[in-house]
């Protein structure tokens, strides 16, 4: 069975704890279930990973670059946090590993501070999706599905 | 049944027969077929327009405002073209029209020019799909059905 | 009678039913009402028009310009809602049809979000009125009958 | 009787005698004489300053601001002449003695200087007239009282 | 014979009645009656259109891509107006279409306000000819046609 | 006994009275009466003042200068309040008057509007305290002190 | 006894061996006891950590925010370094973990290079302590233990 | 005969030798020969020259101006190369000398590098020829004959 | 005798006691006797005066504008100090007064820190001398001479 | 035999792999190779190491710097890879470490994008070499003994 | 006889001829002369050139370098006309040569174009004379007699 | 023997004499002798030339452009001086000539002003050697003759 990694910047291992009017409540544990129904749905194996070290995420785009190039991964899903302002490192990471990825955010980022406008992983990113609340995930597996049978 | 808008803007009328390295090969009517599909699954009826004309766009969403307000439409899928990044009157009608909006664009407008990057319809969206392809449209659809059953 | 010519651009359509935190209660409706009964008080005749179409807005105000020179018309007071801060060609509209025009509006855009801090119509107005809710429209039919009188 | 403050900033005592193609031949006694005359129609007393000293309009904001809590005053209209592009101390004023103004400009600044582009007080104010001459001052009255009224 | 188009945006229907220091005094009709006669010495067939309505422009160019392709058309000669400085729609709808397109405007754009210095045609534009007042469309149907006869 | 001189700037004198849910509700005696207290602690006479006129700030710093030169002060703690982001003259008056400054802050103005974000006193200030409330004083002189003995 | 966090970013390890003109000569071990002293004075448990890894300050910053939540520590004094500047994710996990922040700079940030001007840490602190060198920490733990009390 | 000159700045003697997918493949000698047969059909004698040194180019445009002043000399086509972006001194030498001058490009430079889209040399131009490769040269000398003639 | 007013702005009174190794060591008074000297030699009474508050050099200013007016003053000599680079009452007040000015500055405020690069009162100078120490007070009064004589 | 330090930052393990028309197909153990040849050639010990850990960078740039001031190393090569452009914290180690630093770039950052042209390592860097593909290792090498040997 | 070198830079050989009302009517012989006899009055040798091109310039500048350290000269007076703005080499031309210069403008740069309002050469001047017209020279001459008198 | 030209840009004529705390005490002869001497060993012959005069070395450029494509020559080591900043020209010259370019410089651009930090040479050359003082030349040498013989 295919395998779909998703990948989970920093502070997301705090969800649903904490500022529930901007993230919702579902906790890090309940996006896991969700992502792991989706996958069941559409006959993927889910991997569902999270750090806080930008360096430990470049691993794990390096080592899932070289299992889709042996066709075991499809692609993943990267919520990449405050990340996705700063980590010049992740876009090339991405785009080193020539690895598929879905960019994922909880809320909608670009109503928020102005900081949070700009994002290093968007332009290499295959698809995008922003501001569904934790069914964001569920969208980007469809949509990683999606353009992996297409593409 | 619940309705569901797809509003697409300037140039969306040309799609598939220009461009197809940017935009792909399918054609408006497809992405409309794609989207009755979806509805249909969902259980929404689609009503599906474009238009080149800001005003008309303005036009249909306070129109979609009243409907959503009655309860007799769930909300908006709108693909603003061009007018993205220079309508903030399209922003307001968004915003005045009180309209749950999910805003999709096919290609990754943050890997084109950078006067693509700026969009004024994203900080008033409830949801944000990019970069898929038509398909975005078919998960604009489920994140808006999502939306509205979960609001 | 001389005649005065009140245009609102897009959105004002929705006034008073949405945001009433932001633009009052009063309709637009109201609004006409209460610049008919300004304009008898001060002895003209009042012309009331709303349209969200960018187009439409210089077709009025060119034909309004031509009313101008042959004395029909004293001049119009423009709401231009969103167009204020994108349409450079309302800009050139009044400029080429030499028409006295003062400009208002309802809240105070100076206290609100960034890109609504450039209005493309200031510079080409002979008066500017902003943030007295509805009643601005009151003061600017003040304001131009007075410029018209002491032009 | 209530009581209207007027408020005028630096080198506004100069009105008249110089750059008449700007700011109207009317001196700042003919300024004083146009508003008593509307203070008394619209049933106000008039109070009538002038300061080239920041810290002098300041302490009269925080004065103004006392009065206006204790009834005795309605609120200012503000001419803060070049202070408007440079002071957020007068903008703090304002604020902190929660006293009701109404912003004024002689000349159209938007048509002016870049440099005349920023205001630090509109944002603070409740109502903004700009560009009909001293007639302005007369605008603000009014609109200061009907502030007041529906207040 | 072969067909070229001229399309001229908002405003210049006003041409030559309004300021004719920056414009000259040549009306729109005038500047048909010059085209159709370069037309005529060049054998092509001139159609000539103004709207001061973004979206009738668009609807226009995408009208004029099909007829493009099909060999009926030459290519267009536009004049953007104000809409040379706003319109990425414009923009998208010249590279959508596969139009080619000569940019002309009647006075020095680069010699005015800083808001007229940027221009979304250009990019998308095969000629541009800036300055030469009205006689600048005589030189934007040659260019034009030494484009189509060397391409 | 060494003396420290506790200088405030514009709107300051309002403190406690106006927006308590930024500045809290200790007025501008409580926080004399703090300083003393603490400077009674210290083993130092406290000196307290507060202006409006960015002038008598700069006088007054220009006298501590020669007070501290001859060793009868020790140094100056200093709340700008506006003139913080506007006044290179008081940057100036305290590099010339080589006088030691803390500076001092009761809100976090770097959680607030973009325009005091920028501070004409932190270059030259020995030490800063932001955002402790009206306990910042306390700090700022206890700072004050350590610098004094230390430097 | 409560406990109080002291935690210090990139590089501080190497304090007081480098560059003592900018940051004097104090180890950061003579700063743990400067720390551990005044904890002492004031009734706090100081914990004192260093690390050069943003991924481990994200780590113990949600740490601290736990034991926060349950009382068993006030708070955490934060010497950012170089992170102050470039880290939206330690802005966010002070902002998740919910946890008081006491940002301290040994030297003052605002007379250095341009690049340390903006503090992404600053708008998320509850309190900023710059340039008073290692005493700074002093007056941090204070300030925090101020906060604590009157919170 | 009238006498018009054909100015050529940097670079522009390798014309047809290097990168002819952006300047196409005919030689300076060629547009040499294309302009003379445009000088001799529309009666005017062409003088044709080439310079990479910036201070040349501005000892022939004084030359050029003396001449213009005593009608030898209609006026010069300007391809200002690289000095177009960056040459100040050029801009002032056709102030300066009161040369009528029309700026011609071969390619499109607002389609180009940033750094090639600001021009000092179209303000103080009379008329600007971009994108028709050398064919732009011929439209440049018809454009001068025009200007000349109706001047 | 015709007069020659020399104003001085904020903490030039601390001239030659503080940072000589950038202002010089002589006094203000020196510069004063410099002043009345070359004053002397060419026949103009000189008025020297300084201060720290914007306010008080508006009204000499005016007052100067007046005297000038009548003949009683040639114009004055401005060291607007820290004003320079903030003070559009001061760039509004010499217009207003219509007052000659030549602006002089002791150190050469271009080889200094960027906010010191822009100066409001250059526009509205006649004439300007930097960087030549106290010396440039000499050159400036002759300069002032020069201009009141050729005028 | 004096040792010198290559360190790699972060997606360079992957170099050869991926991307070899921007990076070349040499891996990072041919640059491995290369460089000890060199160091041979040269009498160094080369040590080689990568790593995606910004904190681990910083830890080895620490340790590096001991061991320098010990005499045992000369310097190091270090290629940051996009820590280039986003970390002021590996800038403050190598000024804290006091660590001579040869800054590498395999690829020419600056023909890359805009986000590459920013360099928070070449202000603290003794020497650059950008460009050569990895023979830039070679002359980074040879660069770092010279400058150690005439230091 | 000391001698005193005065540099004109391009487009200076046409003054008096165009532009007189930004310029004057004066010649750069008339200036010459001006020059000549104060150099007369003060006791120094006058040598006076123009050039259109930088690296004449340059080249001068290098010479008067060694002329001034062997003391045969004391410094240049230079008018950089238009290389103001856009000539780092000659900033470093003067700064390599260690040459005294005072940079000297005949209008007020600071009152025209923006792009006329950095001046490469100030930061390296060591005194600077701005908008006396011609009468400039003189008083720039007399500046530089000072300033190697007093050095 | 294949021939390496070596061109120096504006003011390095005076290397060694002016500013060694900067660029070092070697003259320009030293870096030819250095230049020749690695030549020699490496078996190219070295051309050594420097020039004040852009067009100059624009021109050298393009001799060398045809040289190269002959096969006599190899490449050139570029110190553009102050013209890396300033000129496009060059930039144009380089691509134009199709010649391979080594940019070097013998100080830190990077560790300087502002507006040494942007390099229109950058973008265009085929290696970058910064830094290292007149031994960079060596490298350049070098790594032309690697570039060269992997090509």
């Amino acid at each position: 069975m295919p395998t779909m990694l998703i990948l989970n910047g920093p502070n997301l291992n705090l969800l649903g704890q904490r500022e529930p009017e901007v993230y919702g409540s579902a906790t890090l544990s309940d996006v896991e279930a969700l992502c792991r129904a989706e996958g069941e749905r559409l006959g993927f194996e889910i991997e569902f990973r999270q750090s806080n070290h930008e360096g430990e995420l470049i691993d794990w785009i390096h080592d899932a670059g070289r299992r889709c190039a042996s066709g075991e991964l499809t692609g993943a899903v990267l919520n990449p946090g405050a990340f996705t302002h700063t980590s010049i490192a992740l876009h090339d990471a991405i785009k080193a590993a020539d690895l598929p990825v879905v960019e994922v955010h909880i809320s909608n980022v670009y109503a928020r501070e102005d900081f949070r406008h700009r994002s290093y992983i968007s332009p290499v990113a295959a698809g995008i999706v922003i501001g569904f609340g934790v069914h964001g995930y569920v969208l980007a597996i469809q949509g990683m599905a999606e353009l992996s049978s297409s593409g």
